[in-house]
């Protein structure tokens, strides 16, 4: 079989290193372009030593790069991008991946709220299949633009689905999730909050009076739930965390049970929810994950309690730039090209 | 006026070597004796080298330490020791502050079951006072006998005391605590979890079938919010979480609003609560507090949200071993003996 | 092809689980055995959540452990182990690969001075091949029992290898080797000096008045050069530090030129002898690699260095626990058994 | 007695901060005014909430700050800033502390060559005295302009000046200095390589192809050993590498003994050298020193060792924001009031 091409748009990010990283070693694709601006001449292993050996690529300029050859473009790009080129490029039949979020929000509105900026292209969103494969697989194999979904509401939702969609389980508008973030997710910037000397032996919340996050997390619980777009009976209290470590993500979400929660077998439901999925991990009933588990992986463990008679504790782990981004949109690659949606993902973290 | 004569048992581990830090330059207090049976004749520097220069005391064995002659004697040992001796050191007239727990629980059922001893002097515990000062300052200044709090109830009972001592304002059967501990909360301690090549880059809850400080901090806010001991209207679920960083916790604290408490300008609530608190600083409106603010001082900063109409949301942070510990210790002495609650003790924080 | 049948003893401690993690995905090999007394019936995967999904091999007592079946055993055990057990699988025609240093040492008295412990075997010390395979392939493609190197050994090789080997380039009296290790490198003990809160944000040398890596780094650097083991005309001083990082390995090297040295195109010496090389990456004249840039791949990174006219540094980096262990002694395998030499070991670094 | 009043250039960097953290219980002086043309208006607890409580002084413009009616200005700026307003602050009477480099190198084609600008007063140079109290006290005492040192040179005399003053002892032409800092000596700037996420979890050297501290480091210690400033014969390869850790500089210097010097006791030459000196600690034979049993403390701690019979090894441990920059601008300020030399700076070190 011939390998896909792909592009990249950006690249000089974290999501960008680490979907370099995964299609290095992936099995049936091929790097072909990979643009900056800024950085055209350069060689990517120049940016990136770490792939010194593995790749010979060069970053180009966005004009000189053959992308309407690819079969697949990734935009690992700030938001706000992805929505200008997206159209050319469908139109050349090249799916398009974007891990911003462009088109993770369903409603223009909100987009324009919390991204500063009018969407260019309001058509396309109802074309864009969120890409969560473990909640969405089939709309994702039929599609060719993918929304790559958030990190956090990737944990989130993986967390929550099971008691939203047996119904009737939780108090669906009280829903709490405190979240804690590894410093890479915050991206690739020259900001001082994220220098070593700032974020080291460092923890706090952020994102306090409200965060980008937070209406992709509603919007998609609700569609999880059945619940209409607009139905506000439901919704996630989300507070971010700055957690001093590279990579990793923790989530501890609460939801209050209803009588018949109370009545659940909670670890069978998550265990049944996520039989067969490779990258959701439902671990032992009384277990605590950690997020070096999945360093590197492209996983989610999940652990289910019942710290009170009437609340659901659910821990939800995952590396941020993994399965919370790159390995993700290559998963989501993988379903677009009929590839086992394994392929180039079955990497052990790393541990130690 | 004559220095207190001040005597340590135990001191080998994290909150000793914070006591010793304070002592070195409190202006009213002198170390005379410190016991360590295993460590007897090694001079306290030889073992915190970061002591060079600032004590020539040594370490002796219990039999051998002028204990009785000392005006007060902190214990920074293991949970189960300090009950052992306390009746003789009080019998000669001896002030005596434990750091560890033997003294913090008034229901010695409830200590046997979550320390796996029972208690040793039950009669006793009438007289301990709770040693959290700016919420029982009274009780401490009148007591012989002062438990010093747990790190984690101390971050939620100065988060929930406003709240609580309003009445009316929450559900207090629903309180939720989720919290992060740097690693030195663990001990001084030869563990495999607690190495660096296993907690560094790593984010994890623990204790999550339970943890011993939830006892304490039912216990507390129920006595805060004007309850019975056995009152179990009032419930707090609590997740502790172990974050990279040697020093430092955060709570997020979660409570929903009665419609009295919708109406409530929280604050002015907090603000007031705490005037004229140099250790309790409420930040202004929208604020979110790290840890490093608190890095060695003796402080807790705590931010007031409504992150939904009908939530409150209460950050708060300490310095595990400060104010969580070594410190809050060192203003239960000062009140003790009637010296300035803040003597030794208005120490910046360690920044960056 | 069949997969190769591999067994590991010990296997609880880092170089263990790096081990495992390797030989997941190695296309040849399988793990069919790993013995831990203590661990015995216990999930891999269960110590090593990382490995979930993975492996389903269990810890088995040695004597349960079909190890005599296996077509090579790993000894991923405290030093002294293998040289008690290295006898008979060598005698059923098992091939041993010991990561510790029961047979890195070719005098049994500097081993006996060193470690502690009379040699078990002095007889097969002659068989044992050392097992760096860029400085001694032919050797280790020969051999039935090979010795993994040292990490600290390994980076210091691979640095002056070059200058040595071109002879009378340089003053090898008074080699000079500054070199700094992550916290990994000291194994998985449950010790003080290990915790989180005394190694992080802390940097020290240690071993400062010897260290057992000496004497290989020694005996190595005379066979490199030529000289007769006892020759002790050559000498490298070496001052291992400890870094505050889970992974990672730097070694600064000194070395005096002589007049020829002074001469020398020392850039272009390096790249020529590491040409065809790939787990050796000389970078471009004026580089300094990190350690991350080798975070889990099993690669070393280079640079030459000329900072005056009369000395050579050089730096060198490596994952500890890949090239600097398990890594090299999966190379090592591959070479046994006549595999492509590259074999599962084709893996990016994590970055970041 | 009066306080001294202090005024601060710049500030709202790492030595900033470390200067209002040591100010702020200095017991002799006190902050009148702290410029910042950017932050003009905000409180500096604004800008380090570690200070709320401790400080209410604001940034004011340069313009408006009364700078000329303080006693003592220190800058605390980017390289150039103090040489240009260093005249009429002198001008005013009032003594000057820069540590900033402006007037470290005594010559200007030195300083043009490393800095990238001319120097603004030549004239001035003649009149700074070298602040490093342990090695030039009285000509500190005599100024009225010092030069702070820079951190990485401050480790470097200290740790080789026994050897230099005593004369004949070792070969000074070939003397190392391989020393590894933490990330905060780089400054507070939003750069990539000073990340978190590029920084954590690494180490790297830098500067291998020249650092600006390598001519003051060669210029000190010429006359430290008693030669003229353009004696070449003395020279020191200086390697600074870059650590995982906030504050910390840790160095191992290494020089050649000559035959006399092989037959010195050094370590008596080295508790003589620093009898009686408060901040140097000479540590007993055979130790190491680790960096954060200084860490926020005005001491360096310094082991010396003969690892080999004609080399000696010298290991030094500093704080790079306090020894190594603000505490030490502190005791030159002490130095030049006849204040106690140790006032405000006798402080033990926050460990852990």
């Amino acid at each position: 079989m011939d390998r896909i091409k792909v592009g990249i748009v950006g690249g000089t990010g974290y999501t960008g290193v680490e979907l370099l990283r995964l299609l290095a070693r992936h099995p049936h694709a091929q790097l072909v372009a990979i643009t900056s601006r800024k950085e055209a001449g350069m060689p990517v292993a120049d940016m990136f030593p770490s792939l010194r050996g593995h790749t010979d690529v060069r970053f180009t300029t966005p004009d000189a790069a053959p992308l309407a050859d690819c079969d697949v473009v990734f935009f690992a790009t700030p938001h706000g991008v992805a929505m200008q080129q997206a159209r050319d490029l469908l139109a050349a039949d090249v799916r398009v991946i974007d891990l911003a979020a462009d088109f993770r929000l369903r409603d223009t509105a909100t987009f324009a709220h919390w991204y500063g900026m009018p969407h260019a292209c309001p058509d396309l969103l109802a074309q864009a299949a969120y890409g969560l494969p473990e909640l969405n697989r089939d709309a994702i194999r039929a599609a060719r633009l993918v929304a790559n979904p958030g990190c956090y509401p990737t944990t989130i939702q993986i967390g929550f689905a099971p008691l939203l969609r047996a119904g009737g389980l939780v108090d669906t508008g009280h829903l709490i999730a405190a979240c804690a973030s590894g410093v890479s997710g915050a991206g690739r910037k020259a900001e001082l909050g994220l220098l070593f000397a700032e974020a080291s032996d460092n923890f706090k919340a952020y994102g306090v009076t409200g965060h980008r996050h937070g209406p992709e997390i509603d919007q998609e619980l609700r569609r999880i739930a059945g619940l209409a777009d607009d139905d506000t009976t439901l919704r996630c209290l989300f507070t971010p965390h700055l957690a001093p470590m590279i990579r990793g993500m923790h989530s501890t979400l609460y939801a209050r049970l209803t009588a018949a929660g109370q009545q659940a077998d909670l670890q069978a439901l998550y265990e049944t929810a996520y039989r067969g999925e490779t990258f959701v991990d439902v671990l032992p009933a009384g277990s605590a994950p950690d997020t070096r588990s999945v360093r590197g992986a492209n996983v989610l463990r999940v652990a289910v309690h019942k710290p009170a008679p009437d609340t659901a504790m659910i821990l939800v782990v995952q590396d941020n730039l993994t399965k919370g981004a790159a390995g993700q949109a290559v998963q989501n690659m993988n379903l677009l090209f009929d590839l086992p949606e394994t392929a180039g993902l079955e990497i052990p973290a790393l541990l130690p």
